[in-house]
């Protein structure tokens, strides 16, 4: 499949080496069409990899993967152009990370920028290309968690939410074919992505304890 | 032991009976010492259950449970008076939610009136009452399952957090003892209530999705 990847971080290019590593075609979309991390990256993954700007990679991806730093998001959404989004299964990874703040070597996180309960950046991102499918996901681990979820043992669970019940499904499938995902928890419609980015403090903090970010959740009932 | 419950609503109704069940003597605070609820409460739950204002219980307890609502928290320690509560610990199970605006036929569910990672209601309690231990728990569970965690099949985590390690390793005694608690997860100073009354947001839609309370949390590594 062709997909496109928006974002160049760690994030975006673990999922998008992931993705050509198991057959995909994938374009790591950038502000600029000579990101050079999007340069390095598409250089480096094979045949398969290549790279352009927002707009090039969201006409290029059959489905597209928001990897994007959350203050960032609706910018590049803009530059990625609606028509090239419409009708297309977004999988939103963002969090509303307010980095201003933090100071990592005192022990001081990043806050949201949205919180509280009664938006989210899954809705901003659904309300900005309303034509578009948004299945949030994925934002809730870490990258090498996202796309090997096998290395942490035992059951434990992945929440996605969104607008769309096919495309939820259709997202699910992938998860579980292309990164091994066996238990995801729909947990309803894209509001419950107030839940899930608010769930990041909690990961914060727990990375913190456990020294580690390869953990994850599992809901024990 | 001599235990204040602060609070009248179903999580200080279970967790008063639960410790005057086994042995304790409990005094049920309110804002008038009549409150009909822990009148009917104190009558009810045999010779160790007592009621009164909130000093009254506060001044009882050699410890002390916090169940208030969140909006209510802040004035209730006014009124249960800060010479009654220094050097005692405090046990923090408030959430900072907001119903104002929560509709639950239409499924909308409460939001939080202090959140985003910069504040939190257990930091706001430590401030009001700084000669006090303040350990913020069992914020993240349902009543029953704060005093009967077995009920829920398989591990799962209780967070706890506090400025006071020696209070902490106490609290975690107690709720090992008399709740019956196996696996309690340290995650750092008060600030760690940002995280756990943050995850409220998770825990509501949770409860939502799963249709039943009766759940709790794995951190799986």
């Amino acid at each position: 499949m062709n997909i496109a990847v928006l974002g160049t971080g760690i994030v975006g290019k673990t999922i998008a080496t992931k993705l050509v590593a198991i057959g995909h075609s994938v374009r790591m979309g950038a502000r600029m069409a000579d990101n050079p991390k999007a340069v390095a990256w598409a250089a480096s993954a094979g045949a398969n990899a290549s790279q352009g700007t927002f707009a090039d990679a969201a006409a290029f991806g059959e489905m597209v993967f928001l990897c994007l730093l959350g203050a960032g998001t609706l910018e590049a959404l803009e530059l990625a152009e609606e028509d090239n989004l419409n009708d297309k299964i977004i999988v939103d990874i963002t969090n509303p990370l307010d980095f201003s703040k933090a100071d990592f070597s005192r022990g001081i996180g990043p806050t949201l920028f949205i919180s509280g309960g009664s938006d989210s950046l899954g809705e901003q991102v659904q309300r900005r290309i309303p034509g578009a499918h948004v299945v949030k996901a994925l934002n809730t681990v870490t990258a090498n968690v996202m796309v090997n979820p096998a290395m942490i043992p035992g059951q434990h669970d992945l929440l996605i939410c969104g607008n769309n019940a096919e495309a939820k499904s259709q997202v699910s499938g992938w998860l579980r074919e292309w990164f091994g995902w066996e238990s995801i928890v729909d947990i309803g419609d894209i509001t419950g992505a107030r839940a899930t980015e608010g769930g990041m403090l909690l990961w914060l903090k727990l990375w913190g304890t456990l020294g580690t970010p390869n953990f994850n959740l599992r809901v024990v009932r």
